[in-house]
Order: structure tokens, then C-alpha cells, then sequence
């Protein structure tokens, strides 16, 4: 499939805009006149440096609020139209959005509208050139593209067809499957968006919260195979408003929304069945292999590992780094890192294909990371997330393949669990970005968002898991202008309250926390005395909900990382959510352990 | 009138916010539990530090979801009822606030909630508490005050009465003038809140989007005045939920706060024609007596005034400061500055009383500016807006006052005009304080904002301004993570055509303006091919609507700061909004001129 994009979508300049479109590898885009219209370069220079990039120009879009309207008003749109064909000829556009009439419409009669879009489709054929007519969502009269495409219909033009946008459709609840009864050619557009569920006003939804597809909650897999089915043949094209797109660089914006595309299109020939545009297949993460922390001072991490109760494994025979083992649960320390603080870097995931994973990310676009491998040392593929956490496959089990590379091991500790989830804090640019990657790439689902109340403002948690719940990773997003979160991994046992009394024997460190919240836990729940005494003994955290509990507790922050360790108890399957704000308050008071 | 804000409203730990809350002058708190949970202090030492910081806690807020629901859920909800109470006594508040159940509520009986809250009362009783019901906007069964009051009425119970919330009632659009119907006495606490004119779902508007009184669109004068008609004599207290102010400095936005209630108060009786509450009435801006811009370099703006028509009216007697007029335009380059580009330091107002305005500025709580003045020359008092743009009050005629204290001015030049508007961008933490300075302080009225779409984001516009126009003030908003934009001043003259000619003849370097641009508004207005050239020729914008027309050029950006000449033709009232995508771009490309 040929793909698009709106220059819109992008920030900077429309020269820059155009690079960054050819560098991410699509075909052509839909030029929106302000940013020819804002340029030094002439249409001409435009379509020049648009061949030599190898774009093609799919769609202009030069005005808005055409048909519907008296005769003056038609007269002079007529007018502001050839003037904006004269634009077209000199860009080496063909195409024409026009889009149904927001504010200037006096008539609601399809007649009138067929009639002057008609006549404007006969001039616009004198130039070679299409219409592409697209019902708005806030359409004076026309709201419906089924609505649109009657208009058109009755018309009846050959260069007059119509322009479906799955957000106009999708966000207004509209049926998409109508969209099968329009002949394929007479669909002379496409513009794809993606939208999360958001109960506002459709305009400023529009507007502002747009995303690229896969980031949220429309089904474009089905439209998109409604579209096809149809026998559209023309580009897949991103049409994007997004405040944090407005913003975001150019080149990395582009790369982003071309891989939402590739996604788009393998999900969709998936469902369809067919064999083109396939990717390899997603690899079904089985669970974590490990994770790894990185920093020049691994000291008090690797205390506080011993502490928990985890046991030292031992050093790599080539690297410096250590592995620290309880049960499932693999934590290694890297020291060859740029800072001194540690930091989350890397998650290894446990698949049956490892290679098949990695080709899938790649096809995906994510940037492939290059670790030396030294001979007889297993060789893990990997990619980097957006935010630079590295993600590695192995289709081996971790006792047999990679852990026989370490020597020198401890005396075992009793602790043993599995990683039960892993919170990556993202910075505000690389959020949505994350949601996609970790969807695409990993297959996992986005569970719906919540928002945190912390001292420093509201934090989003986006939770990104399989469906078993053996790859949960909870995306944070704070404000742009807070300094990133520290990220954690949290640790599943069978009994967290053993655990936490043996760790406290040994010297842990926990995270205080305050009496107060063990009388609301008191007031809330009706816990026994025995109970919260346990609880506020520990510094545990308790939750509770229509399916089970979870009792949990965690370490002070350490660089930019912390631990968690939890136990479910029934099918509780959340995360403690209503103890976020008592944890974030409590880091905020009591810092960061630094030696 | 007392005054009180809830914890919620501002960021950190909940002993910062008290002291906080004290130091910017509140009589009271109402405290959210959440605060409480995650905070150290046991509720008597906050008790006891509210005592010393002279606060009253004036409501708690420690559960939702009571009434209208089973008798087991009933139960459940005394018992933890019982136990707040409990953390009420230790903390010595005496009201609680029990919201309209939203989640639980499974029966819709008026008689069932007044009973079960007639039980609550009557356990509440015991204790000394008394229990004030709110309805929220979005309750299951009960989301409009009447009904409230109307069950609390059923109830019955000396220690049971309502809180009224202007956000819950003005929201959904309910007339408050029945609050006239509630017995004062029966009011046990208001809640006051802003807002912008969003159309979202009420629960995220009320979530993310309250703001402070005199921040957004809520007529909250006439909603205080129906309170305090009603008899109510209980503290004016702020409950605001925003995403900005959980991020800002607490002891800033508490302060802030406070500010927003003395302004309600004020406007509340002058509406009511009471003489307590009152400030020292606002001073109607006449004219822009003067702006100022700082720097250690002020050559290449100097030059820029020299060209476009400035005449050079002297140097200070005893300053660093040179003055630049143009008819009533004067211009003030002052190089006493810790930086080294210009930047927009102060604006001068012309009223009938500047010691009126000065002392009414101060009571807001408005810091006041202090500048060094010697034997002879005027002292013209002053206050900081929030970002720090100085805001100086005369009440004399420049040209007799302070001009003369500027000596050795050069050859008149022929330029003349009036400052038209002033455009300040706001670094994103003090747009919503400023909107509330400048309506308070300098009594200027809010003009719905405007999104510009810029090469690097949306850049939202609100301008401030008299009914007359003598004074406009376009606030800018940029996203949080861009740089602040430059500030410009623009400058009505009468032909503004002539003023660009003479200008370039005389060698100003103009903000150029795209070929594309003209091509566009040809398309748009049909303008004749005489007039077209001339605009491009100039680099002139244009712009038209009903009431007439607008023509405006830019000079570079030098430092932070560039400058706009404009004409308004006929009743055109607006700035050239369309234009400010293409001049936002071709700022970017031209870069700033720094020598």
C-alpha cells in the first residue's frame, strides 16, 4: 500500500517537513496550504523538491466552506477555487479536498450542494484536476460521509469522489461499514486517525487529541478493512492534529507515524487474511527474562538487592556487569554506563521465536542496539523503545543459555518470585510513541489510563500488558515541565509479608509511610487490628477490590529507580492504584539514596 | 468575609500548604484527606500547627459515595463514617463535607438519602460535627443543589445543612437565584470556583480545568451575591482543581488564591452596594503612557525606532534610560538591565488617580516596584505583574511630567501614532495569575482566547482590554516545553502604507513575508492586483472582516522583542489573527537580530 501523510501532522517548516516525510519512507503527502502558504519556496521550488525526494503531492488542501451557499457567496468561492487550481498546477497536485460547509452554509438541500459541487468538479476537470469531497464531523449540514457520498452521487461527476477520515466517522459513532457500498474509485481519499476515548466537544477532540493509529481507541483495523474491501487502491494517508506532534521533532514525528502505518496495514491484512503487507508475526511474550539496571554506582542497588533476599550469581566472564537471581526474577547490574545513578535500561523478554521478534521490531522500525558478543557468548537481538530502553528476546530458557556466563556466585537466598510488572516513566515527548511501539512491537494491550495525583501534579498511568499478565509494563507520564519519574520493577512472591520481615532483619531500607494511611486503610476497608499492625509494622500497602487483595511494599528511590515487591492474593489484577499518591509523597519527602 | 481554600488546590506536602495557606493570608482550610493520608504529622500535630499558623480548619473532606444505597452498604458506611470522625475530633474540624453519591447510590428515594443522612447527622451530633451535603454535578441520583437542599430540608436535623459549590451549579448551567430559598443558616460552607467556557464532560472540566475567581467564565459575582443574600455568613473558600496549579510554587499560588477571593469580594459588594469588602475602585486606563524596554544593548532597537519614524527625545537627567516618541507612542530604552537583549520591562498607564490605582493594585497583593527617584523628578508608583512586566500609573500628562526630565532629543521625525496593543508572552505557569492581574488590577476584560498554530505548537491567545480599546494586552501562551515568544508592542498610525516606504527608505530591515502569503490573499479577498503589490512589495499582512480592515508589518525579532506597525481601517477590531501563523513561521526562519 502506498502511504501519506498530512503535512500537519509534523512541526517546523514545510521544507523540513518534506525531508522528514521522504527520510521515514513515505510515498507522498497531503499538503495543507498554510504551510505553503507560510514558505519562502515557491509551489514550483515545492513540486521540485518534492520529485527529487521522491514524494509525490496525493492531496492539497487550500480551503474550506464551499458549497450550500447563495449565489454570491457560490460566485465568489468559485473565484477563491480557481485561484487555489492555479496553486495546484504549479505544485503538481491533483487532488482537492474540499470539505463539507462549517460556517458559511445557508442551505441544506443536497441539491444545491450536488449542483455547486458539480460545477466546481467542471472547472476543476478543464485543469486535470479531482474533488475529493469529505463530510466534517461538525458539518453545518453534511456530518455523515454517507451523507457526503449521496451529494456526490447525484452530482455525478467523474472527477468529483469522496474523502473518508476515520476520525469524522469513528468519532461521531458512525456505522463504517456503509463505506463497502461505495465503489472503491469513487473513494479518491483516505485520511487515517487515530483518537483516544475522550468525552468532549468533537472539535476541540479533533483538534488537539488526535493520534497515529494504534495509540488509541478507534478500531482502524475494521475501518481500514472496510475501506479496502470497498476497492479503494489510493494511499493510506495520516491526517494528525496533536498538540505534542505540533511540538515534537520533525524527523523522529515522521519515522513514528510512517511505523504506525506499517502496523496498521499488517493488522489489517491480518484480519483480512491476506499475504501481502504482512509482517512477521508478533511474537507472544512468555515472560520476562530479566531486566537490567545501568550505572557507575551500583552499590546501594545491589544492597538493596541483597537485602530483599535476592541471591548473587555472580560476574560476567567478559563485561562488568552481575546477576542477582530470586527464582524467575533476573536483575542485572550493569556498571559500563555514562552516569552515575542507576537506571532501567534494558527488559528481556522470553519468546518462542527470538529472531522472528527481532525481525518484527525492525520491520517496525525501532533502531536495532548493538551489544558485543564475545565467542561462546550468547547473542540476545534487541531494539531500543522510544525513550531508549533497550528491548532484548530469548527463545532459550535464562538458566541454560545467557546465566552460564556468570561465575562466582553467592550463597542462595530464600526469596523467589517472577518480575510482575515494570513502570517506565516516559518523558512527555515519547509517550504516545511508547504506547505504539510497546502494541506493535511487543503486541501488547493498552488498558485504560488513569490519572495520579502527586505533589507535583497529576501523573498518567497507562498500563501496556498481555493478556496472561506475564509482561505488564504501566507507562507514567508526568507533566513536561516535572522532572521525569523514577522508574521501578516489581516483584511477585507468595508471601510479600514474610518477605518484608525478613528484608527488615537483614537491614533494608523500606519507603515510610505514614500512620495516617493506616487509619484510612482502618476506615476504609474494616481491616482487623492483628492485620494493620502487621501492615504498619512492615510499611506495607494494602489494596482490595471485587476480586482480591494486593499487599505490597517498596524500597527509597536509588538513582532513578526504585523496587516494589507485591503479593496478589484472589484475581486482584491491578496495581495498587489508590496507594500511588501515599507512594509518591512519601518519595518526595524522603529523597533519593545517592551511596 | 472569612476567607479559606481547600489543600487540594495547591502542590506538595500538606504542612507546605499550610504554611502556605498563612502566609498568604487565609482565615482557614479545608482539608482534603488525601492530604492528610499521605502526610507524617498525626492530625494533631497538624491541629496544633494550624493553631500557632492562626488557621481554622473549616471542613474536611474525607469520604465519598454515603447515601441512597442498601442497608449493608449503610453499615459499612457509618463504620467508616465513625471512623473520620474520629480523625476529625484529633484534628479539630468540625464540619465534613458528604458529596451526592456518585458510584454507589443504588436507590433513588429522597426519603432513603434524608434518612440515612439524618442517621449520619444524628452519629455526627454526638461528636460535636456537623454534616454539609453537596450535590456534584455529575451525582448518580441527586446532581443539581435544589434537590440537596430539598432532602437536607426532609432530614431535618439541626447539624445537617448544604454546601453549595459554584463549579457544580454553574457548570450545569442551574439558575443559582433559588439559593435566595435557602435560610443562610443552613449553608454550612461555599465552595468557589472558575472556570473556562469548555464543552467537555463535567467531571474533566471539574477535574483539570477550575480556575481561580476572575479567571474564567463564570459570573461568580452574581453567584456570591445570591449566597450572601441568602444569609450565608461562613468563609469564602477556594476549591480548584487544576492541572497547572498542582505544579506550581505553593507558596506563589496560595498567594494567588487569595488574591482571586479579595477581587470576588470587592466586585461582590460593589454589586450589592455594600461599603465593607470594598477596594480603592478601579482606575480606567485613559492611555499608554509609556512602554519600556531593558537591556544592556540597545543599539540595533534604537536604530530600528531611529528608522521606522521615532523621533529621539533625550537622555535621562540621571539614568540610563533614553526616550523615543512618535505622537502619543513613547518609548522608553532603559540600560540598566542584567541582561544584555532587549526586553519588554514595563508599561505605563495613563488614569485620572494614580494613587488610586497604585493603592487599589496593592491591596490585590500585588508587589509593589521600587525605582530610585531624585529631587525633581516624578515618582511614578508601580507594581510586578506576575511574569515580572512592570506596570507604572500617571496621572499627570506625560509631555508636563516626567518627558521633561529627558534632555537633548535629535531632529523631529514625522511618524506619529498611538500604541495599539501590547502583546506579553507568559511563561506557561503564569498565564492564569496574569489573566487575574490584569482584570483585577488594571479592570480589563477577557476576549475569548485563540489557538495559533505555530512551526513549533499551538500558541494560545487571550487578549485583556477596555471596552475602548485605549488599552490591549494579547496574552501569549506558549506550550510549556517551547521557549517563551517574543513581546512585541504594535503602533496605530494613520497610512501605514506611507510608514512602511519611508521606513525602508530609510533602511529598516522588515520581517519578509512570503511570496505564497500574497498569492493566498489574493485567492481569499480578491484584492486588486494594485493593492497586492504594494502589500508584497512593503511586506505588508492584511487582513478584513465585517467591520472594516487591518494592514500591518513587523520589524525583526532583536533580543526578545520586535515591533508591529498597524492601521485599522473602518471598525476593525481584531489583531490580523490569521496572519500570526505566517509571521510565527517567518520568525522562525529569520532568527533573531542580535547586533
Amino acid at each position: 500500500m502506498r502511504t501519506a501523510i498530512a503535512t500537519v501532522c509534523l512541526s517546523g517548516g514545510l521544507v523540513e517537513k518534506l525531508h522528514a516525510c521522504a527520510a521515514a519512507g513515505f510515498d507522498g503527502v497531503e499538503i495543507m496550504d498554510a504551510d505553503l502558504v507560510a514558505a519562502y519556496e515557491s509551489p514550483e521550488e515545492i513540486r521540485a523538491l518534492c520529485d527529487r525526494l521522491g514524494l509525490t503531492v496525493d492531496l492539497f488542501q487550500p480551503f474550506r466552506d464551499f458549497e450550500g451557499v447563495d449565489e454570491a457567496t457560490f460566485a465568489d468561492n468559485l473565484r477563491r477555487a480557481e485561484a487555489k487550481f492555479d496553486v495546484m498546477q504549479r505544485l503538481g497536485a491533483d487532488t482537492v479536498l474540499v470539505c463539507s460547509n462549517v460556517a458559511t452554509a445557508t442551505i441544506g438541500d443536497d441539491e444545491v450542494a450536488a449542483r455547486q459541487l458539480g460545477e466546481l468538479a467542471d472547472r476543476a476537470a478543464e485543469r486535470g484536476i479531482r474533488i475529493a469531497y469529505e463530510a466534517l464531523a461538525w458539518g453545518r449540514f453534511v456530518d455523515d460521509y454517507r451523507h457526503a457520498w449521496r451529494i456526490v452521487e447525484m452530482a455525478d461527476r467523474p472527477n468529483l469522489g469522496t474523502c473518508l477520515d476515520s476520525f469524522h466517522i469513528l468519532s461521531r459513532g458512525h456505522d463504517p461499514s456503509a463505506i463497502e457500498d461505495i465503489p472503491g474509485e469513487k473513494i479518491f481519499f483516505l485520511q487515517l486517525a487515530d483518537a483516544p476515548a475522550l468525552d468532549m466537544d468533537v472539535l476541540s477532540w479533533s483538534r488537539h487529541h488526535r493520534l497515529f493509529p494504534g495509540e488509541g481507541s478507534f478500531d482502524l483495523t475494521a475501518f481500514l478493512g472496510h475501506v479496502l474491501r470497498a476497492g479503494y487502491a489510493g494511499p493510506l494517508s495520516l491526517e494528525v492534529f496533536n498538540d505534542t506532534f505540533r511540538q515534537t521533532d520533525v524527523v523522529r514525528t515522521a519515522a513514528h507515524a510512517r511505523r504506525s502505518l506499517t502496523w496498521l496495514a499488517d493488522r489489517t491484512a491480518e484480519a483480512a487474511g491476506w499475504s501481502t503487507d504482512r509482517l512477521t508475526a508478533a511474537a507472544a511474550p512468555l515472560a520476562v527474562d530479566f531486566v537490567e539496571f545501568k550505572g557507575e554506582n551500583l552499590g546501594p542497588l545491589e544492597e538493596m538487592l541483597d537485602r530483599i533476599g535476592f541471591t548473587f550469581r555472580g560476574r560476567h566472564r567478559s563485561k562488568p556487569v552481575r546477576l542477582w537471581s530470586a527464582g524467575e526474577t533476573r536483575v542485572i547490574l550493569n556498571e559500563k554506563a555514562r552516569h552515575e545513578a542507576p537506571q532501567l535500561a534494558a527488559i528481556g523478554v522470553r519468546v518462542d521465536d527470538a529472531a522472528e521478534a527481532a525481525d518484527r521490531a525492525e520491520s517496525l522500525g525501532a533502531p536495532r542496539v548493538f551489544r558485543r558478543t564475545y565467542a561462546g557468548e550468547q547473542d540476545l537481538r534487541a531494539v531500543a523503545a522510544p525513550d531508549g530502553t533497550e528491548v532484548y528476546w530469548n527463545d532459550q530458557p535464562a538458566e541454560s543459555s545467557w546465566v552460564a556466563e556468570f561465575d562466582g556466585g553467592g550463597p542462595e537466598q530464600q526469596l523467589s518470585g517472577v518480575v510482575d510488572h515494570i513502570n517506565l516513566a516516559q518523558p512527555w515527548q515519547d509517550f504516545d510513541e511508547a504506547v505504539l511501539f510497546y502494541s506493535s512491537v511487543l503486541g501488547l494491550a493498552a488498558e485504560s489510563s488513569t490519572d495520579v495525583p502527586g505533589p507535583s501534579g497529576l501523573v498518567r498511568s497507562q498500563v501496556m500488558r498481555t493478556d496472561d499478565g506475564v509482561l505488564r509494563i504501566p507507562l507514567n507520564l508526568a507533566p513536561p515541565t516535572a522532572p521525569v519519574p523514577a522508574q521501578h520493577v516489581a516483584v511477585r512472591c507468595d508471601d510479600v509479608v514474610a518477605v518484608a520481615r525478613e528484608a527488615r532483619q537483614r537491614g533494608l531500607r523500606f519507603l515510610p509511610i505514614p500512620d495516617n494511611y493506616y487509619d484510612d486503610l482502618a476506615a476504609r476497608f474494616g481491616l482487623d487490628p492483628s492485620t494493620l499492625d502487621v501492615l504498619r509494622e512492615l510499611d506495607l500497602l494494602y489494596d482490595r477490590d471485587a476480586d482480591g487483595e494486593f499487599i505490597h511494599f517498596y524500597t527509597p528511590i536509588v538513582g532513578g529507580v526504585f523496587l516494589e515487591l507485591v503479593e496478589r492474593r484472589g484475581a486482584y489484577d491491578g496495581y495498587g492504584a489508590p496507594n500511588a499518591p501515599v507512594r509518591l509523597a512519601a518519595q518526595r519527602e524522603n529523597g533519593t539514596v545517592t551511596a
